[in-house]
């Protein structure tokens, strides 16, 4: 595995490899390395020629109260971790080689970026697109991998490749979670083990909800109110959102009806969680007058 | 020469001509060609090995007043002028196709783009930032060609293609004037002759201010004042802005040190007209002690 800390030899070295004919996977990781990130850069290793994972700890995506200073960072074992999940190339670019002096473009995807996350956290979801558009110019992949864990990332990075024609395939993964379902997250390391217990609810208030679907419910509100019952009795908990929104869109679904995306984040004390899970109700599930007028569009 | 109007099969044909190892320009135009355009085509030609030249009149970079409807267009025309200009590929995508239903993503280069001509056409340098990227992502050109006459488009092409790491070379060639000095444009086309040759005086105003400079003029107000001093008794011209920049920041140089660009934009009736020259003061022109620093910064 080789491991880069310049920009330049990266891009270089990308052009070599896209000479000779290799596809390129991109793995874009903050560090602190969990085996999401590593299911990631095994599954591109299946599809691709060379994986390489990025290692960031981007600031433009973090606000001035959040926690970029005390982000996890372990360089050592990342490096080590990666090697055993075949990676091929370790990307570890500096802060001042990726928004040197002067540095002043920015990526917006607008409308997806102010919801959800992005209403907690203005201008996060900008600082994403643009670091994903930096390290797709430098390392121009042919497919990258993002963690289905940051749901809203993904969709916004998928309409960034997509409206910018970046001719980049965007894949995702599904969860990893922990034997209790918990979503893994290098955040979970600022938890203690009272708080992980309790963080649980995230993901079983989302079990909560798919289980209501699957019997019937198709009221957003009432689901809503059922996530939040079961997260509101922890004490260490508080909720940010719950949210029931198209895939597509972000907007809110009022009535559960094809794909949405079902989403809660909340604060552990001072640290963010966030969970989710993606409900696609089947055809024979809709209302038969939505099947007639779904079948007449194929037609 | 083929002409490709699907953005699907201009992606294509760039994958093709990639991996055979060819090398790409890409001269993007707003269509109604005119000597400038073709000299950019005939100086990509001589340089790579397959000149792509994409004519889309970008709605994104009009404003809601500005003359989007009526710009100019002539395909057929652009079609035989392409041709023998030596482009190979002429690339001519649609609207709808760009900027499908639902579209988002904006490219912003800020700092740069809320001055000058941006000052006055707010959003413009966004459309222009936007629709070159997604012509890059298309395209996939090794090197680009701009006219130095859309001085402040160039610098912030050049701004955005090093921030987001593009890996694209973003070359210029000198501004191409009709035989009286006025600058090529396309919209030299809703003047009269009168108003032409009235508009010959910003061409006139920036010659005046470069012998002024020659002549030992440091003093960035006193220029500003003479080019106004000629333009203002043309009775069909309104002056916008007359004003001398740093070329790297575009903020306003008070004294002429370094490079600086001079640039007037003015309107003709409703015509707006953009000019500018580039001053670059040789280091033997300096003061003293501004030579030694420089060396001393060299050394």
């Amino acid at each position: 595995m080789k491991v880069i800390d310049s920009v330049a030899r990266m891009a270089t070295l990308a052009r070599i490899l896209r000479k000779e004919g290799k596809t390129i996977a991109l793995v874009p990781t903050m560090g602190y390395l969990h085996e999401g990130h590593l299911t990631l850069a095994k599954t591109a290793k299946k599809h691709t020629d060379v994986v390489v994972m990025s290692i960031f700890v981007n600031p433009a995506q973090f606000g001035p109260n959040e926690d970029f200073e005390k982000y996890p960072r372990d360089p050592k074992r990342d490096e080590e971790l990666a090697r055993t999940a075949g990676v091929d190339v370790l990307f570890y670019p500096s802060v001042k080689e990726m928004y040197p002096g002067g540095y002043s473009t920015y990526v917006n995807v607008e409308g997806l970026s102010d919801v959800l996350c992005g209403a907690s956290r203005p201008g996060h979801f900008r600082g994403v697109a643009t670091v994903v558009a930096k390290l797709f110019g430098i390392v121009k992949p042919d497919i990258t991998y993002f963690g289905q864990k940051d749901a809203q990332q993904l969709i916004i990075i998928r309409k960034m490749a997509q409206d910018l024609n970046m001719g980049i395939e965007i894949k995702s993964i599904p969860t990893v979670r922990e034997a209790g379902g918990l979503a893994m997250s290098s955040r979970n390391s600022y938890l203690s083990e009272d708080q992980k217990e309790e963080a649980l609810a995230l993901f079983r208030s989302l079990e909560k909800a798919e289980s209501l679907i699957r019997q019937g419910e198709k009221d957003s509100k009432k689901i809503i109110a059922a996530i939040k019952n079961m997260i509101k009795d922890k004490p260490s908990i508080k909720i940010d959102y719950v949210s029931i929104v198209d895939t597509k869109t972000l907007k809110d679904a009022d009535t559960i009806s094809g794909e949405v995306l079902i989403a809660v984040a909340a604060l552990s004390g001072e640290t963010r969680l966030i969970d989710n899970i993606i409900v696609n109700l089947p055809a024979q599930n809709l209302p038969k007058d939505e099947i007639k007028k779904r079948k007449e569009v194929k037609a």
